[in-house]
């Protein structure tokens, strides 16, 4: 049976704003310039950066990922969220709700969020034909090895397929560093 | 067939020290103070911590645990490395041969060791009795499985079996930030 090697990012904390959150942490009319295009198509690296700052820590430069969004989303490491001194859900990216808050700061203001930060759940962008060759459904959650001398399978992997999507599995640093794994390395789906 | 399970204890980063050490960084005919036992026999966190300076970053304190031993060894995870600028193997504790350098500062002085930073390899304790019982040789590699929605199996799980052990799995803290695991909770050896 072919295997099935998927590339693998590791994403670091990082931020999406909405318009309004843009207006007010950069001023009226202020729009996200673009610093380098991303794995999915369309997303990109803005120049950008906010400070987040919670109550027990903060990060002075966030990097902001552009487009923009409907709602602002704070995506954090666990490490990162006891650094900050907040208990985020591990969520899928979109799904806020009673997540938790934080405090964002521009140049041009700041903003207190009630929700919108999260750890992000591990998941695997499908492009449409990859998931129809290896028979994978949108929402399927998988098994993913990663070899080597800290070797692990990460259960609990969120399929998600679209016609809009490169092929890419996203973790976080947190999860990158127990693995050993490095930006560009590939797993395997075993399951 | 009888579940495996055992209980998992998170280490932060710490440091175990030389009698040399322990003299220099704390005075000619200092010693360290019990804090707090740990779930080893015999050993035990120190009411003294250290300072740990590498070429990009510091930790002001770092717990050290005792008692002395014949070599230093600091034991820090790869986020804290990266904090630090420097880039330690993945290995079993008191195998530090090669590994990376750090300073050290205390009260009374400071020394830079030219080896003993490692990220501890992930491995469970096995009093001898608990070993024989479940068929497990010294230095087996084992899988082992977490629960949840961060659900894991570390694979490369050394073995390591003493009649002076007591039953512990230890991981460290960016394993137990991506499997969501917190001190006290339990995983099952599969394999």
């Amino acid at each position: 049976m072919e295997q099935k090697v998927v590339p693998v990012g590791v994403s670091a904390r990082h931020i999406h704003l909405s318009a309004e959150h843009v207006a007010i942490l950069f001023g009226e009319g202020s729009e996200l310039t673009v610093a380098k295009p991303l794995s999915q198509p369309g997303q990109y690296a803005a120049n950008e950066t906010v400070a987040v700052i919670g109550p027990k820590g903060s990060f002075p430069k966030v990097r902001i990922l552009g487009p923009v969004r409907s709602a602002s989303q704070l995506e954090v490491s666990r490490t990162d969220a006891f650094s900050l001194g907040i208990n985020p859900p591990v969520r899928e990216s979109g799904n806020i709700k009673g997540s938790a808050g934080i405090t964002l700061k521009g140049p041009a203001g700041e903003v207190t969020i009630e929700e919108g930060v999260i750890v992000a759940a591990r998941h695997i962008h499908f492009h449409t034909s990859d998931a129809d060759k290896w028979g994978i459904a949108d929402k399927q959650l998988l098994k993913v090895r990663f070899q080597g001398d800290r070797g692990v399978v990460f259960e609990q992997v969120i399929a998600r397929v679209s016609p809009d999507f490169a092929l890419d599995m996203h973790i976080d640093t947190d999860e990158a560093n127990a693995a050993g794994i490095k930006n560009g390395d590939t797993a395997e789906i075993i399951e």
